[in-house]
């Protein structure tokens, strides 16, 4: 008898909004090599958000409403982002800072690729924070996954060993977990 | 005879956007309490700049040209910002993300004022951004002057001493290095 496997969607956020993003691309090898049970679509819209302002709480503008709606109906959260001036990238920190009062990230599963074995202080602190929002913090799934370059495009990623191993591990760890979660205790 | 005073001008910045802030209401009162060769004066247009995209580097928007040039006419930058999710407020970030190419904060005396005495990372990570960014970080003034409440607006905030006493100190360590590193060597 076949057991019937859940399939998970999972967003991924990459921090960087450069056209030839090294983060944006190791998201995309993450969806191609995913396995089958876990479905990785990456949102790019959170560019739009505005500046963070309690005030508006209560009457956000659309974006906001559908960056938390896409939030909400996924199942797990999967993020690679870029370190700028030793911290992460403000307007990624911004779509974050619109999560805090609203609480989607609450208990949501959510892993962090680190794309370069030297930028710390970025990762360390967005951690931190996921932390500090009371998401579920998948560590096993928070790999350093170190580029050699950062002028490597998703094509050139699929061809390095260590990077297409790391990104397994990764996906295996985060699927595992969400399997976990997902069983009736 | 008299000497001749140099008076320097100091933009401020809050790195909240709540029309209640009260790190903005503790620049405010910056402003009033500062010596007369320190003018102080807030910008607030930093919330309308667009997510930092490196590929916009050089086509940039008006809202990034008008900040960029703000900062490089100041003769420093005194700062006050929240805490968000143990990280600097997102959007403030941001508008500092727009200068790391452009290098309007390169040897610029910068201070950042703390307005709480428990939100502690931000902090840290905000005077380690600005030290990567080669500022010149001018620590004597980077005090953290606690508010009792966040609900201090100035008028109340001028009748409490201790905030008084620290903004008078944090103003006169920014006005000594500022008239340090005016001197002729």
């Amino acid at each position: 008898m076949n057991e019937i496997q859940e399939v998970f969607s999972v967003l991924a956020l990459s921090g960087s909004l450069r056209r030839a993003s090294s983060n944006s691309a190791l998201l995309q090898v993450a969806a191609v090599l995913a396995p089958p049970h876990l479905q990785i679509r990456q949102y790019r819209q959170w560019a739009a958000l505005p500046a963070f302002n309690p005030d508006d709480e209560g009457g956000e503008v659309e974006s906001v409403l559908h960056f938390r709606a896409a939030v909400a109906a996924a199942d797990a959260i999967l993020i690679a982002s870029p370190e700028y001036a030793h911290g992460v990238p403000g307007a990624f920190k911004n779509a974050l800072d619109w999560l805090v009062g609203s609480g989607e990230l609450i208990n949501k599963p959510v892993a962090a690729l680190n794309a370069s074995g030297r930028a710390l202080h970025a990762q360390s602190s967005l951690l931190d924070t996921l932390a500090m929002m009371n998401a579920d913090v998948v560590l096993p799934a928070s790999l350093t996954v170190a580029l050699p370059t950062n002028q490597l495009d998703a094509a050139a990623m699929l061809a390095e060993a260590p990077i297409v191993e790391g990104l397994h591990q990764a996906l295996a760890a985060l699927g595992a977990h969400l399997s976990h979660i997902a069983q009736p205790h």
